[in-house]
This record gives C-alpha cells, structure tokens and sequence, in this order.
C-alpha cells in the first residue's frame, strides 16, 4: 500500500545550503537528505573538491518528501524567489509513491 | 524507445546499507546505486563525516531501477517492514522510463 | 506556478564521466549534476574509494533537467549508443516540474 506525496529536488552551491535548510524546517518539514556533488550549470562550472570530477565550485542537491503538495510548493517558491535569482540553482517537483505516510 | 519501469529509492542510514542491499539482491535486482549523504530526519539530525554538511549519523540513498513493479514493491515493503519500524529511513517508488529494458 | 521538463539519469562507471559531459553539451544543455557514488551492475559490483561503501569500482550518477523532451531522449540514446554496448550503465527519463523554465 502506497500513498501519493511530493518529493521537492533542489540544487544549488554548496555556500547557500544552510539557507536553504532553514527554509525547509520553517515551511514543516521533518526531514531532508543533502548530497555533495558537482557539476556544470548556466553561470559556470560547478564542482566538487575531489579531483576526479572537478573544476571550480561545490554544489549540494537537497531532497525533500513531503505528503502534502501545499508544503512542497512553499519550500519550492520560498527557495526560487530568494535565492535563485542571485545564485545559481534549479528546483524541481516530482509525483512519488511513499510506503510511511505517518512518518512525515 | 523507452518502456517503462519502476525506480525504489530508500534513504537509511548507513549502517543498516549492508542488510538493505542483502533484501534488495535475494529479490532478484541485478543492480543498484548507493550515494552516501547527510540529512535531517524526524529521528534528529542525520550527516556524513564531512564537517561542511555535518552534525551526527550518516545516510546512504539506494536506488533500484527493476522492469517489474511487482519486484519494486517487494523490496520497498520488505525493507520498511524488517528496518523502518527501528531505524529511521523513508522509502518511495518512482515510474521511471528506461532505454535498455534488455538489461534489467 | 510549475512547467513540465524532462530529467535524464545516467549512472555508469566514473572512468568515462567526460566523455558523457561531453555528450551532453554538445546536445545543447546547459547544465548538469554529478554526483559519485558505489553500487552494484549486472556486470559486477562498482564501488567508491571510501571503504564503507565500496569493492571496486567507481560510479558516477549524472542528471539533467531540460525543458524539451526532444533534447533529453537526444542524450539518452546517444549516450546509450554509444557507451552502453561496452559499459555497464543505465539511463533514464523522468518527467519533473521546473520552477524556472526561462533557466534552461
């Protein structure tokens, strides 16, 4: 049994995250999982500080699962208006089928 | 051509990764993905050994790409039924359309 | 207010990250995520250089989110054509709803 909640992607440089998270836990959200990456983006190559895969700056993709679609758009809104106009990021909305519906 | 298929993501940490990935092989997946990260979850902070996202525990995000949905769901119940009733963790399932059914 | 855009996931062996990034500019994106993680193929377990996780080899998951589903299947197969037939790799399309489409 499965029930429908919305998973909310946002990548951004690693500089910002700890803005971004504060964002996450005012709009309600219990929880989020952060990734260290790096990678390219419209305002230039962005990085890791492990040579392999590496140029210049450090990006971190912060995943949230939220059951309710409200939660979702405000943490997606807040993030985009403040932030992504000054730094460079991207945030995503995906569909997804969550086993725990009583642990969000 | 794509056909479609179903991807299990699991966020855990990281020091049940081992018993997870031993549900996910005896369910017949012959393939899987483990990043590691850092997070927050409703069991208190979560985080890698990394001081710039860190505080407290690891996590790993698994994800598994299977052609059937039936064997997406067998490892998702199992996983939360054997580990999520003690651990902290979320597992969710995505439709995904893949290139290379041939090699699921 | 969201738009609808296309994500493409590429997991495959760290060895030939560039030559995908590679793949990927030239089809017109503009920005991708790297992030490098361990795992296990149909071709034999793909680990990181971090003990924890890790056997043997190393494995890169790339994404990225593009408006025109056109470009996404572009890289998708073109990256499938051409590496997959000696590397062992997956990629996949799902569907995700952008925030920013004047960013891509």
């Amino acid at each position: 049994m499965t029930s429908s909640a919305t998973k909310v992607t946002i990548v951004s440089e690693r500089v910002i995250l700890d803005k971004i998270t504060a964002i996450i836990e005012a709009a309600g959200a219990t929880g989020y999982t952060v990734i260290e990456g790096g990678g390219k983006g419209s305002h230039g190559v962005r990085t890791t500080d492990r040579p392999s895969v590496v140029k210049a700056l450090a990006i971190v993709k912060i995943e949230i699962v939220v059951a309710d679609r409200e939660t979702a758009e405000k943490i997606a809104d807040a993030v985009n208006e403040k932030y992504f106009k000054h730094y460079s990021g991207i945030v995503y909305l995906e569909r997804v089928e969550i086993l725990r519906p009583q642990k969000f």
